[in-house]
């Protein structure tokens, strides 16, 4: 992960049409919204100049992000990295005594392939590698 | 901040000794030290391809840095900004309603000026504003 990019800042907030406004006033617009149904989540992505903040809003009240959002509040809840070779990414992470939530990576938003990494193996941060769909 | 640069990600850590080794294991590896005495931290920076993590580790146990590791345990602490005029993006911050720690810039790390603005007034997140000392 040495060439790593920071891709976004997952950020939870409890509705997307209060959190894009207060951003839009800083100058963030939002580029595009999705629903992840699978994972229960409505996700707006904002670009700053060099990464994107990703808003992430539970849809209902069942899955981690509600769990997360009711125990901790709104805030950050993950980072993501951009690499080349998600599987590559995700055995070098395993060697190095991270522990995987998701074993094989598994479909993101746009196109993405997404692993998930578990905070108690990381210094308390949740991981995220992507790879961007291949042009 | 439309176009701000997300340019750390502040991370607190029990022991910079035990964090290091884990992100160089990743291929991140520590590119310099400091410790910051009046905010009783020390730090060091890990650059990625287009931004830095900042591990923090409280020096002793007073300090807000103490108290939010004994509260939340590890993990980001808080995402900084750089825009090129600090007093500028100080005063549309606190314009959009946000709510600033420093009503002025104070003096960051390496040569930096910096300003932060309250998680209360920001869904959850401690942002950092920082201008990077003028050529």
């Amino acid at each position: 992960m040495g060439n790593a990019r920071l891709a976004h800042l997952g950020v939870i907030v409890h509705r997307l049409d209060t959190a894009e406004p207060f951003y839009a006033r800083l100058g963030l617009s939002p580029a595009r919204r999705e629903s992840l149904d699978r994972e229960r989540v409505r996700v707006t992505f904002l670009p700053v100049a060099n990464a994107e903040i990703e808003l992430l809003e539970p849809a209902g009240p069942e899955g981690p992000l509600s769990r997360f959002l009711a125990a901790r509040g709104e805030g950050i809840h993950h980072i993501a990295f951009e690499v080349d070779d998600i599987e590559r990414a995700l055995a070098i992470a395993v060697a190095s005594g991270m522990r995987a939530i998701d074993q094989v990576p598994r479909p993101g938003a746009h196109g993405t392939r997404v692993a998930f990494l578990h905070p108690g193996s990381a210094h308390g941060i949740l991981l995220e590698l992507v790879e961007r769909p291949q042009p």
